[in-house]
């Protein structure tokens, strides 16, 4: 049946995919999954916390009840019980979310991918923090803007560097709380001025909050969607507050702009799989989330105050980190001198890995910044990483 | 919280998101749900075929025995020992199929996005059947490639009709096995000429096969991807064989090809969901489709048959219609002058829905064909919906 010596194709790809790169992190991640491997380096988050029994229930009690309709094509807006919820989630006393403004989607990074796709033209301005989340760049990058980076300072992003270049932006993209990768939230002024800011502007703000409900005291800060419905795109996930492996997100967005998401996401993959959606609505509707949001708070903000305690104790002086309040991630800048990239390169060597910082900047990368995740490494181990570290970099001044 | 009367986004939308439309279909399903309505409209597998019990032993078995993987993040390519499944069913004796070939993704209809992104740019050549299938036209439409559209037959696609309109061509779209929307299949001489004229056009060939399988007699035909693997991508889907809510598909692509659809596909959503990966896996591994598919091929098969011999004794002469040998369409071609989607307006008064065939046209569209699907209405309400439209019909003519 095989035809004979066919001619090889002379494969002619797009523009954009000529540009695609993989994500440097999960090429990262493929060299630190040996379990002999003390890796910083995950985003991923603690199996530990993912509720599996719970979930293996939610699976048995929807597919005994409602089976066919389960595994049948669904809508491309997703399962409208779960949107309900979502919106009512997220509305305030200030400020009601519809339910037709939530699209589900297949993790937050498709609501990344659909915004870049209905928003960003070739050569289209698009503002960024300093440093970033890079799977946002990635994800915008495909539909090639041109990314402005945005000032930030110790407490997030700085509104007021917004002027003299927001002009015609399609978007500011922030990750307001616990920011991946720094570990940094922006203050509930800060958050009223960039929404202001923006307004006034004209720029869309999309707020990516995947770790908003993993703060380690205190209530949650205020989500900037209440305070602009109609300016703000709101992104949620339940990677990091049940699984990720299922992939279910969602986009909070004005009509306008959801129902052009929708199309979009019509044409990229129909909709998303309408039994993850029923399950997660089986395990959520009733404040199962209430219950063990907290678990996963007491269990981060642990290995967190043990990772600053461990670099307090075997940093050398000239090396300043972030210390988040919540979330899973720390932000270390190193002296100007020296490389992150020279020092995974020793690190690895002695079995600890992390992730440089350069890759998180759309622009200008600081060299000597890097990010450490706690979240999946016990205690003893986070010490004995971190007192590696300290040496190497200690080697290197 | 709330900011005071901020002002209102003006909306700019990229180019591509200002010319995304609905699918057609989809408007009509909205319409057509109604359980009154007798509708051959949907493009859905019967979910009577849907094997629920199976699944949900595979979710409790997955779960017990492996939760904290199945629900952690995965790989981008997908779950290992289902690419090595599947390469093992897509290879033949003469022709060796690589895991390293298969990319999972979120139902077919996302590998159609991701090989639109990754091959069209704006104005590039894409070779597509008359008339061709409505979500691949859609997904490719997103990335604004000038459609040819190639010639087809009773026997389908007309390889020599390539000559001329090939050159520069970024691909040629085909299903090959009842096609949607007609329910045609190409013969095996007219797959192996098609394989050699694209091989020496220099044209990359996608072979979309969702219903392949459900061939209602006599075995499968040859897949054009075991004639030229360097030549031919291979798409594949779970949705008509087993469940499509859980939407898992992939794409089989020669290398160069698939690490860039990767690449695209890290960007677009990371990875697909891993649990649904294991799940199938866990359903297929051990043969189960050998003895679940013959089930649905026995009942579309005999609704087809019902909807033939309907048609037979109660539409008018000068209509035609394609007699399909598996799948879930018939196509119809009515006398000239008579307007499908006037034909429509009239059938939904009376309680009967189908699909006109102008949406599956890229270019030049036939306004007197329309979509049949026989595989969701029993055979005694196939009968009635079919005398309603012959009636129409004749009162049209």
């Amino acid at each position: 049946m095989k035809i004979e010596n066919p001619n090889p194709i002379q494969w002619q790809f797009s523009e954009r995919a000529q540009q695609l790169q993989s994500s440097f992190i999960r090429e990262i991640l493929k060299i630190t999954q040996r379990p002999e491997i003390i890796s910083f380096a995950g985003g991923l988050p603690s199996p530990a916390t993912f509720p599996v029994e719970r979930m293996k229930a939610a699976y048995d009690k929807v597919l005994s009840e409602n089976g066919k309709v389960a595994l049948q094509y669904g809508p491309t807006d997703g399962y409208a019980p779960l949107r309900e919820w979502i919106a009512g989630s997220l509305s305030t006393e200030g400020s009601t979310i519809l339910p037709e403004q939530i699209l589900m989607t297949s993790g937050s990074q498709q609501a990344l991918d659909l915004l870049g796709k209905v928003l960003i033209d070739e050569g289209s301005r698009v503002l960024v923090e300093t440093p970033s989340y890079l799977g946002a760049l990635q994800a915008f990058s495909v539909y090639r803007p041109e990314f402005k980076s945005v000032e930030t300072d110790e407490h997030g992003l700085v509104p007021a560097s917004l002027e003299g270049i927001a002009e015609g932006a399609r978007m500011l993209y922030a990750l307001p709380n616990f920011q991946n990768p720094t570990g940094r939230s922006l203050s509930v002024e800060r958050r009223q001025e960039l929404v202001e800011t923006c307004a006034r502007l004209g720029v869309p703000l999309i707020e990516d909050d995947p770790y908003g409900s993993l703060s380690y005291k205190g209530a949650p800060s205020p989500k900037m969607v209440a305070m602009n419905p109609d300016g703000v795109i709101y992104m949620g996930s339940f990677s990091k507050v049940l699984t990720p492996g299922i992939r279910l997100g969602y986009v909070c967005a004005p009509l306008p702009l959801v129902r052009r998401l929708e199309l979009a996401k019509q044409a990229a993959d129909l909709h998303t799989a309408q039994l993850t959606q029923m399950v997660v609505h089986e395990v959520v509707k009733d404040g199962f989330l209430d219950q063990h949001i907290p678990t996963i708070r007491q269990l981060y903000g642990d290995q967190c105050q043990v990772m600053l305690d461990a670099m307090q104790e075997h940093f050398p002086a000239g090396v300043s980190w972030t210390k988040p309040e919540g979330g899973m991630f720390i932000w270390v800048t190193l002296p100007q001198q020296v490389d992150a990239m020279k020092l995974l390169e020793q690190s690895l060597a002695a079995r600890v890995a992390f992730v440089p910082g350069a890759p998180f900047y759309a622009n200008n990368p600081a060299t000597n910044t890097l990010r450490l995740s706690f979240v999946t490494v016990p205690p003893e181990r986070i010490r004995e990483g971190i007192a590696v570290l300290g040496k190497l970099i200690a080697g290197m001044l």
